[in-house]
């Protein structure tokens, strides 16, 4: 499979950067954001480095989403949140800031006001860490 | 095929209510939203009842992301926007305002400061039949 030597999506699929990891498979990854606009963001991405939505190859497409689908039934039994948005972005004025395709499973409170680009703010490791525990105990 | 008769999108797909059409298979529909949030805003959904993204069968869920991505680089083409979001929204805290499962592809411009629950608003009916027919004129 194709990976970027430079990329840290690529790096974490690799082992060579630590995650607080929710699934894997041989073609998909899913691990917890740790710049969470809400607690329970969670990251899915392919096992292939590939920049963007409109690059991505079809079968790398379905199998990304199949594993979303899994990932976001898991926060949703886990947090019951008030909505739950499935995002991905493209370019600078979507604020993409890894090149490496991944879709955001975004947990939504009752009038959180979370904008389309939010800004990076490190979470809580321990408390991101606790959750992913109790998000992967739901994966079906 | 699965249909509700009281869901909008069902009457879409049934042509008992128009739209402006940007692509439409065997299994998929593609059109423009008439409540933009940025000009260029299209939406794609499976020719199948499904409320959301938790229930939506795989295959439906793959046949829809192939149309999305049709669509996003006939859009990306067509308005080479600053950025481009793929967006899909679940329950109330969400603002999913259609029980009919939809792929949002939302063009961005820079710092347009789009918020993740837009308020609707209706946009220029002659302004969005005419740029559907340049983003069709790019669906490849």
């Amino acid at each position: 499979m194709s990976h970027d030597p430079d990329c840290i999506f690529c790096k974490i699929i690799k082992g060579e950067i630590p995650c607080f990891k929710l699934y894997e498979d041989e073609r998909t990854l899913s691990f917890m954001d740790i710049n969470p606009v809400n607690p329970g963001h969670a990251l899915i991405i392919p096992k292939f480095h590939t920049p963007n939505f409109f690059e991505i190859p079809l079968d790398w497409l379905a199998d990304t989403m199949t594993t979303t689908q899994k990932i976001a039934r898991a926060v949703q039994k886990t947090l019951e949140p008030h909505g739950l948005n499935i995002l991905q972005a493209n370019g600078p004025g979507a604020a993409q800031s890894v090149f490496h395709l991944h879709m955001h499973v975004v947990p939504r409170g009752e009038d959180d006001g979370v904008t389309m680009n939010w800004g990076i703010r490190p979470g809580n490791m321990d408390e991101i860490g606790a959750l992913s525990e109790r998000i992967r105990a739901n994966i079906a």
